[in-house]
């Protein structure tokens, strides 16, 4: 199957309208704080979210409303997280009411979300005033305006659209997101909103996004912290008129596979734009006994501190690979673990057997001081494979997170 | 019972000797790289080890070596870890023999640690001249330069005694630890040998080793990163007389006492001294419904990365704390949560009932600046508390693992 790029962002499939702005949530006002993805019709629509027991108020309202596996639009606000606050819920559900009026749609219909510093009473004056507002300005070239406007401290706008062939009629895919801090595996640890105008039940809607979102999305770290606040969500409008996946098949692979196209540009754009980072990192385990295994020792190298260090350092530090493997939980026969490093620079093995080998340190430090390295870890003890994408961790890093609500 | 600190760190108990030097396993000739514990008796012997599946081959022949839970000696060298090398079994027990020769024991009496760099193979020259050197310049006097000598990274001298009277007999305990990096609960994720002239069995020994070890050293983290290569030993000599302690009972009790004295000692010494550190960070977990919660919920909030830098910038960020709680692993009832930070400079509450409340950013700001702060997260949910200590995350942290090795 052919999954080409196209443009548009959440806006390239059928039926979808979208629009971003400053409301006010934030003080400055060159920084967009509100976000709104409209679709013409009613959607199939699911969503997965943080693992974290302290979820904040829009889960729990966003689960409420997707009960039904039906939704019309997302409302999200960055700048306040809307998070550990008394009156969250009461909040967020008034967010739905707003949007549910001001679109002439059922508030059950709406996906609400929001993202920023957890524990500030959310002042809603801004909120309505933006609703209102975003409700007029909703266009089919909105995409890149909702995708800055659920950015934190992102420095990279991120959206995507991908096309595809599913039984016949062309499918697009579209979807925005936001990642930079408080980003560890766990759904989703981000927020990104997902479109498309397939054909599809809630239910196949829903598993394709779990398999797509544990593939990708979930492979991220940034830092070890899972958020509060986070969810993947999609809207199916159906528009693109295929015959409805109502169950697995190719349809359902192909849907599947277009989804995992866009889990896989966002997760390293995610990665890369950490917070602080000056290195993507990607970590790929191949012939792990199991896929627990190989996805438990993808993330447990790409999380660790010490590795995430020296790559700033451009320091060829296996036994610190190793050391992370060795606690990541995972278990395997540490004397068949081969561990390579490689980028634009070249490529350079340091471990065999499970013990670390010479290198030339002069390759290694060409190879690491590259924006993007790959490490490499062959476990030859069968036939799994994983891949986890993180950064380096910065005085940047510290910095932002050292002062964030200033 | 009355505990007393006394001086003497490790020599301190009646039969121990030490020393410690520069051999030449590092260049810099400044830095003590080999230490040497001695007693002039056999000991009962235990040690607790890293659970890092990826272990030292210092850790797999002490294991070896303690298995029949005697010991006389304890060889230590910094500056290379002899882990993930292929010759590092045999290296590791070379330095037993060695030591064994030098000193006129068996070699399995002897505990064996390194501590450094890891995959670098070890050169033993510099080791075979460290341990006939210091052989010769064991004495009562030596507790101190044997501290220095564990010492990597770490900037404090780390050594401690207490005495206390068991059973109508004075014992005393005394001990020396290294930190500073790769440091994050279980076992033991640094290095510290204790001893003692107290008469106790091995079996006895090493469950009040184990109990104390759960409670202190294991409740530290630095970097979230567990070690390869850490242990805690413990050798008791007997010389104090006291009636042998071969079960439970009172005598068991005040040692166990005793010992976590040192333990309490040892463990914020080692969190203060964490890479880069500028504030150890104290939490306290009360009320919480069982053991594992308490401690669950202590860890995960001292091993946040963002709860880290929130301390680092001195910034009140109540979110940070309860976000980390929710993503520990603990299960428990968030509407019974409170949190309060304190330091010298006074106390603030920031969170009840499971949500932040307001709170005075110009008190908080001015307690976080303090260079000790305790977080009190009280659960109201139960009888168990818990103590970890930590940290905070700072650009020397990254400054000094993004190039460790050179």
């Amino acid at each position: 199957m052919t999954i080409k790029k196209i443009s548009g962002g959440v806006c390239a499939p059928k039926g979808f309208s979208a629009a971003g702005m400053h409301c006010g949530v934030r003080k400055n006002r060159e920084k967009k704080d509100i976000a709104m993805i409209f679709c013409d019709v009613e959607c199939s629509a699911a969503a997965v979210y943080t693992t974290n027991k302290v979820y904040g108020a829009p889960i729990t309202v966003t689960r409420e409303n997707l009960k039904n596996g039906r939704a019309r639009a997302v409302i999200c606000n960055s700048g306040n997280a809307n998070t550990s606050n008394a009156d969250g819920v009461e909040k967020a559900r008034a967010m739905c009411k707003m949007t549910a009026e001001a679109l002439g749609i059922s508030k059950s219909d709406v996906i609400v979300a929001s993202t920023g510093v957890i524990g500030l009473t959310l002042d809603l004056e801004p909120i309505e005033y933006g609703i209102k507002e975003l409700s007029k300005s909703l266009s089919k070239e909105g995409g890149n305006d909702a995708a800055q406007a659920i950015m934190t401290t992102d420095t990279l706008v991120k959206e995507i659209a991908v096309e595809a062939v599913i039984g016949g009629k062309t499918v697009r895919i579209g979807a925005i997101a936001k990642g930079s801090g408080m980003i560890h595996p766990n759904m989703a640890t981000m927020l990104s909103f997902i479109t498309t105008d397939a054909a599809i039940t809630p239910e196949m809607l829903h598993k394709a996004l779990k398999s797509v979102v544990d593939k990708t999305y979930n492979m991220i770290s940034v830092d070890g912290d899972t958020s509060t606040n986070d969810m993947v969500s999609v809207m199916a409008s159906g528009l693109a008129e295929n015959d409805l996946i109502d169950s697995e098949g190719d349809g359902f692979e192909a849907f599947k596979a277009a989804l995992e196209e866009i889990g896989g540009y966002m997760a390293p754009m995610i990665a890369k734009d950490g917070e602080g980072a000056t290195r993507l990192l990607i970590c790929n385990v191949s012939g792990a006994p199991d896929l627990l295994c190989a996805k438990t020792v993808a993330r447990g190298v790409i999380a660790s501190s010490l590795v995430k260090a020296m790559f700033f350092g451009a320091d060829a530090n296996w036994g610190r690979l190793l050391c992370a493997m060795g606690y990541c939980g995972a278990d395997f026969d540490l004397s068949k673990v081969s561990i390579s490093m490689s980028s634009r620079a070249g490529s350079v093995q340091g471990v065999e057997n499970g013990f670390c080998i010479p290198f030339s340190e002069e390759e290694a430090k060409k190879i690491l001081l590259e924006s993007e390295i790959t490490i490499d870890i062959s476990m030859d003890q069968g036939g799994a494979d994983a891949t986890a994408w993180g950064c380096d961790l910065t005085y940047d890093y510290v910095k932002i997170n050292g002062d964030y609500r200033s």
